[in-house]
This record gives structure tokens, sequence and C-alpha cells, in this order.
């Protein structure tokens, strides 16, 4: 029987790898990378980075194929409409790679940014793939160390508060209103700085970009006094490297 | 200056931990260790193992301390302050165990259970002692994989659906209703079952407990027929080993 390992290899830094996901690493056969262009080569790096580090004697192929091109107009609730027809065309690409590149009785390893649970396709993916019912494999998911649990840990601070819930959303969500009976959350997915409307409350973000890398850039405080200093330090940064990655925490005053 | 690590180091599972905890854990001089009771010791020899097989040279000293009481009689309003009150206990605590029993130029390490962003008072209480005043420290924090990854992992799912949140709350906000805004729901420190209120509702619930050790147990489906068998696995295994540990994520099913 085929087999699939999802393994988490957490959001940048090299070091939070681990060791579950390190010895998934030894064991698979075939790494099917999907070419995400240009904007993400630096990520793709990182990647054959902790192939090389952790597998030196290259007892593994790399299978690459493109990925299909995304409707990034859709809006609103049209949205997850266009994710869905993207997930299905890569589902068959994923299709084609396990059916024609990996062999019976071996091993091939999707690697994901941060931990396969949040934010990421590959598991959704995975099991259009197996519904279609043309290829069979098992497969199995090692977690790893989100960018959330990243940002956090270089602020030094817990996500929630005491016997208090914390939500993750996205920026879409954000710019749609400050989600109901929560304080704390944490975004994610902000392509346009959602934050900002926020600017005039009684709150406090943790902003990252980079999280984990040399590039990263940390950014706390009310929000009114870090708003204008998140949106100079990330325009600057998303000119110099040509993408930027970035999470934050956004947290209530407590009324009290 | 003295230097304090907080490593998360997984929620169960020894191969969870990351190659930066491994680091951590073998540059630290002295582990504070709060006893929690017999009900933990297992937790406490699962520290203990992993200290064994990554400092196998024991380079370090370990520091007991008893563990504040803490009212668990307080309910609704009066939960949070009698955290509270626990957690300045414990800053006292810990402020002597720094102040007398790490040197000036040492590292002293509080290993978290899981990822010291959920749930978790180390870096309350950290900073509280630094409030105080009395003794000055650098810390630094080592993010782990959480229960909540490796819950996720197990199951094989996502936490979000496509382009929607998350929230991650405790058994106690459960049980005064379904969070607003949200269809997805992580549930941890839940005594008390709070997911039977839900039983009628279309829910998918995805439980484990002891995840990621080898007492693991997992269950997942619609809710009003795994809830059942979630209470008796739940009864015999906390009968059986005199404790538990148990996380769910509940998904109610899209009404398209
Ligand atoms: C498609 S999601 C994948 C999330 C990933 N599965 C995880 O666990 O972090 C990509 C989003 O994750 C966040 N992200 C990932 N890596 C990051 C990093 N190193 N620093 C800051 N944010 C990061 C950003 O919000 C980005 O838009
Ligand atoms: C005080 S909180 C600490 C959470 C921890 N910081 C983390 O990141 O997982 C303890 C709660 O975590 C959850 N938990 C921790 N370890 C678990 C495990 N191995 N399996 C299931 N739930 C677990 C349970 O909900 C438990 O009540």
């Amino acid at each position: 029987m085929r087999r699939i390992q999802v393994i988490g290899i957490g959001a940048g830094d090299p070091e939070q790898l681990t060791l579950q996901a390190v010895r998934a690493l030894r064991g698979a056969d075939v790494f099917f990378v999907l070419d995400k262009g240009e904007i993400k080569a630096d990520l793709t790096g990182l990647r054959r980075d902790l192939l090389d580090t952790h597998v030196p004697d290259r007892t593994y192929r790399i299978v690459e194929a493109s990925d299909p091109e995304r409707d990034r107009t859709a809006v609103g609730a049209a949205y997850a409409p266009a994710v869905g027809d993207w997930r299905s065309a890569r589902a068959g690409i994923y299709e084609r790679l396990i059916g024609e590149e990996l062999g019976e009785d071996e091993t091939g390893a999707f690697l994901v940014w941060g931990d396969p649970s949040l934010y990421d396709s590959t598991l959704g993916i995975l099991e259009e793939v197996l519904e279609r019912g043309s290829v069979a494999f098992e497969y199995d998911v090692v977690p790893g160390v989100s960018s959330v649990s990243a940002l956090a840990a270089r602020h030094r601070t817990a996500l929630n508060r005491v016997a208090r819930p914390v939500q993750i959303t996205t920026g879409r969500r954000l710019a749609e209103g400050f989600p109901e009976g929560v304080d704390d959350v944490v975004v994610m997915l902000d392509a346009h700085q959602a934050f900002r409307r926020y600017a005039h409350e009684d709150i406090d973000i943790y902003w990252g970009a980079y999280v984990g890398t040399p590039d990263e850039i940390l950014v706390s405080g009310p929000i009114a006094e870090a708003a204008p200093r998140i949106e100079r330090l990330r325009a600057e940064a998303r000119e110099r490297k040509g993408w930027i990655m970035d999470t934050y925490l956004l947290r209530r005053r407590s009324r009290d």
C-alpha cells in the first residue's frame, strides 16, 4: 500500500522541526513539491535546506509540479467556491503525482508550512483524491509548530487570557467586523492590514512578520501607536523581499 | 544576568519535541519542577524521561517545589479571581526558586506541557515575578506542538474550514453556550463533558484523550452517536489511570 506523510515543518525556524518530523523526512522516498511561483522561492529554498540538513545522504526523489492558477479576484461569497475549484484542480494534480510517481510500497511526503491543521489545504485535497477512488493510499499527519505558536513565543505572551477563549481567523473576516464573544483574536492571511480598522479602539496588537527567520520583524503595543509603525515596516519589507507573511494577535483591553 | 527558558515540550509524544527544545534542554543548568500532586505523577515521569533521553550526561540540577493549593470550588465570576490568587501564590514560589536556586550566570528552565501559549500560566507568573522587582532575569519562550495540533493531526483534520475561523475555548465556557460566530470550536480543560449539551445538534466531534501517549483514545463522528461512547470510554480511562486529559473539536455541519 502506498503511504503518504503530511509533515508540519514549522513556520520559518528550521530548529522548530520536531523529532517526529525529522524521522518522517528520513523515511520518505519521494517529496512532492508544488511550485508556488517566484515569490515563494525563498520558502521552497527553506524546504530544500531542511532536506539537505536532515537527509544528507539524499535517499529521496523530489517530484515537482506547478500549482494550478487560483482566482485571487474572488471576494465575499465567491471566495470559498473559488478556493474549492482550485482545490479540485489541485486534487487532480496530486492524484496524478501519487499514481504515477509513487511506487506501490513507497512513502511520499508533503511538507506543510507550520502546522497542517491551520489554513492549509493539503488534508482536504488528499481526502478529495481518496474520494475520487482512482488511487489508494494510507496517510498520516505529523503536527508542527504553527506560526501562531511561534508568534506568541516571540512576544512571550499567551494567546488566551485566564479562562477565556481565543479565536483564530483571517484578514478577510476581520475586515467584516471584530469577532463576537472574544477579546483575543489571532489573524492570519491578511493581505490588507485589516487591523487598521480598529486603530482607535482599546486594543493591544502583537504583530510579527517572517517569524522565526532571519528577516523576522516584531512590533507590539497599543494599536493606535503600533499600527502606523507596522504599516511602514510591512511596506518596506514587502518591497525589499517581494513577499510577506505576517500574523498578529489583537487583545482587547479589559473594561474593568 | 540570570536566564530563564520556558520550553514547550509537546503534549504527550516525546517525539513531538522540537530541535530547539532539545537544544534548550541541553543548555539548562536547573530545571524547576512544581509537583502537581499524585495524579500528575505520570506527567512528571514523562518530563524526567525527556531529560534522561536528551541530556544523558545529567549536566543539570532539578529543583522541586510544591504547587500552592488552588481553590477548585470557585465557579462562574469567582473562577478568574481564584486563578489570580493561585497565580500570585505561585509567583512567590517562582521568585524564591529563581532567587535562591539559580546562580547569577545560570540558565533555568520550566518545561511546559504542549505549547506555552495555550492555557498555561507560566508566562503570566514570570511577568508577575519580574514586576515584583526583587529578582532580575531575562527569559525566552520555546514554542511547542500543542495538544490542539496533536489532536487535529491524529484525526487528520484541519481545525478551520476554508476561509473560516476557529475558536479555542474551555469546557466552562462551552457549558454556558455555543460560541457565537464560529462553527468550529476546540474545547480544552473540560472536566464535565460540556459537549453533551449539544448532542442533539448537527455537529461532528473529534475527541481525543492522552493524545500522543500509549494510552491515546480517539473517537470521532456525529455527536449524537459519539457522545455516549466518549462518556463511557472517558469514565473507564479516568477510573483506570486516576486522571484524564482530553480535548475535542466540535464542527457544526454547514446548513447548505
Ligand atoms: C496558508 S497559511 C498557513 C499557516 C500554517 N499552516 C501555520 O501553521 O502557520 C499562511 C499564513 O500563515 C501565517 N504565517 C505563516 N508563517 C509565518 C511566519 N513565519 N511569520 C508570520 N506569519 C506566518 C501568515 O498569516 C500567512 O498568511
Ligand atoms: C492546562 S491546559 C495546557 C495546554 C497545553 N499548554 C497545550 O498546548 O496543549 C491542559 C488541557 O490541555 C489539553 N491536553 C493537554 N495534553 C493533552 C493530551 N495529550 N491529550 C488530550 N488533551 C490534552 C486538555 O484539554 C487539558 O485539559
